[in-house]
């Protein structure tokens, strides 16, 4: 198999929406793609077999919390990432860069590259795009990301061309210390420029004219509202070559891989639907129910009429009901699964519903039906989220 | 297939071990056979496939806990507990007795039953031994408990006396109450007597010639030495009937797996190999091991060479590892899969012993090799938990 290879297999005439296949040396990828996120070399809760039987194709893991534990040279030494994990399938690494970025005091950023804190420990470390290409070398992963920057929402246009010029050239660093490493391995170049449409267009153009086989877009779904998110696309997707790829960092919703894929994305990636299933929001055609409200203690038939996941086809909304209240462990497998397992087959009716023309139709219908989570329950989300995270950070920068 | 048979498929001259075969609706046991304990109508954080591929034949389920939450007639409504936790296989439910004695000052006895309050909401709730067939026969397990009283320890000879002739007592009321319920569910008897060899041995002979198809014996492993349990069991096997099974309530761990099958025992429960897994502590045979330790921070062999368990078919002891220093999810239940296997390897492994005729050979070389936790350990483990309960209690009492 080669290292790497995208075809186009259909576009929707009157949107972006492709479907597409990818290649790589751990198997075949159909885009539009959801990547289930394995932060620490696991995805919370549920198993590799469970991951194929949900339809899984490729999993993203973070090289921020590897490279920290258990180290990359220690999952180099034990066959790398996919032999770790006993995942066999596609992996794509992220570079940490938003990681380091979420730090916020904790970090220094240099022409060089960050020096960071540990939010574990408080140990000082330095990420290079260098030093980055050797992590995720050492992890093996089948595509990986560049160290990038990563600008708040929101900053000037000062300071969004200055992180974007920044990550152009910590960019161009990345693929001559690429060379150095594995040639099995795929360097997808990232897309960023803020909230500036000028930047957005610019860094997309420069970025798609690099010899990355295949592009991240970062830097959105960052605290700014939804809407300023698809305008950023609007600007992005013309600019970029149709031949590769495109990824939308850590997104998203259902509702938002519904609608990124009529802006040109291709894959994308997200804590979301695992996370918010932990905390009991599990996903239906009509939005999410949260399991734990009492309209579930005796419902005798599955949390979704007609799921085909290993949950619904197995036990009752009651009895997964049961397991949240009683604060089981098996409920976080059985709410995981559905979530991720919905957000595969979402992929798999985008895919169809772009080969057989009628994606516009799939997507207006689908957006009729589901009610997203309101801004305001996101941004409540967000803050309790960043609360935890700053309180962490406040732990470690005392010591 | 019948309700209930038992057969002697083999016996072991120079001991009391036998190897039989239980017949039940939900299907067959063979014996010796250790019982994961699914409390809350799960076996925490396994599967039931998972248990099914571990060699599980039989589980337990408890009625105090199930009875509080979700409620056994709302388990009826769904169906029953197989149906409702997807297991197929026989189910075994204990009377709810135990865990209302470990109640302490939130319960009080009289002649007609138990008074207690709920450890989660302080609710009162009452146990009659008609109840507790009632709230069985809701559950619909295939092996059910009578309500018993479990001494503590230590206890007088009197309050011994007192409370196994209230058991008694109790136990002919359960016979006559379950004859209005289901003919397909099989009520075992309960021996008691403390730590008083004559109250044991006269127990058994009462409640032995009762018509109980099964026996469980009650009121052990309650913080007494272990070899004043053992020596509670050469008083009662001798004195029970030859053809029925017999329950070692409760019990335990591997040694204790191994010694109690050569005193007569052929039915094992105990929370211990999913508890201790929890907390690190994974079986080999040797001995227990902490998978957290150092020293497995860059094993690339599985926990225990040669071990066919899920857990060690796929999975480094150092990607173990990682998963609970990571406290990842995913590490309780491949621990748990882990030393579920282990013992019922073990008792697959006894029960061939004992047809070939080779059991006292195989326990003595497995007393030998495998190092137990020591009394100090177990003493101040049960310490910590007992602590942890009392706490909870005291909320309640509060309420």
């Amino acid at each position: 198999m080669p290292a790497f290879k995208f075809t186009i297999d259909a576009e929707s005439p009157e949107t972006w929406a492709r479907a597409g296949t990818i290649q790589t040396p751990h198997g075949i990828i159909h885009t539009p793609i959801y990547m289930p996120v394995g932060t620490q070399a696991t995805v919370k809760s549920v198993s590799p077999e469970e991951l194929r039987a949900a339809g899984a194709e490729i999993i993203l893991a973070n090289t921020y919390h590897l490279m920290l534990r258990p180290g990359s040279p220690l999952i180099d030494t034990l066959g790398g990432l996919h032999t770790f994990m006993h995942w066999d399938g596609p992996i794509l690494t992220d570079s940490g860069g938003f990681q380091v970025w979420s730090l916020g005091h904790l970090r220094k950023l240099t022409e060089d590259g960050a020096t960071f804190k540990s939010h574990l420990d408080g140990s000082e470390h330095v990420l290079t795009p260098e030093r980055v290409m050797q992590i995720e070398a050492e992890l093996g992963s089948d595509i990986i990301l560049p160290l990038d920057i990563c600008s708040p929402y929101p900053c000037s246009p000062q300071e969004a061309r200055q992180a974007m010029e920044q990550t152009h050239r910590w960019e161009e660093r990345a693929l001559v210390a690429k060379e150095r490493y594995r040639p099995e391995q795929t360097l997808f170049g990232i897309v960023q420029g803020a909230f500036e449409p000028e930047l957005r267009a610019e860094s997309a153009r420069i970025i798609g004219n690099m010899p990355f086989p295949g592009l991240s877009i970062g830097g959105l779904s960052v605290g700014e509202p939804k809407e300023q998110m698809w305008e950023m696309l609007r600007h992005v997707t013309p600019a970029l070559p149709r031949d590769k790829p495109r990824h939308l960092l850590g997104v998203g919703s259902p509702e938002d891989v519904v609608i990124g894929t009529g802006l040109g994305m291709d894959m994308f990636d997200c804590v979301l639907p695992t996370r918010v299933a932990r905390h009991g929001g599990l996903f239906t055609q009509y939005g999410r129910v949260n399991i734990k409200s009492a309209r579930f203690r005796t419902v005798a038939g599955p949390i979704e009429e007609g799921c085909d996941c290993y949950t619904c086809r197995n036990y009752s909304a009651a009895y997964v009901h049961h397991l949240i209240r009683t604060e089981e462990q098996l409920y976080y497998r059985l709410g995981s699964i559905h979530n991720i397992h919905f957000m595969l087959r979402l992929a798999r009716q985008l895919r169809a519903s772009i080969i057989d023309g009628s994606y516009p139709i799939f997507r207006d219908e689908f957006l009729a039906r589901y009610v997203p989570a309101s801004e305001q329950v996101r941004t409540d989300q967000r803050e309790k989220w960043k609360a935890a995270r700053a309180r962490q950070n406040d732990i470690i920068s005392l010591k």
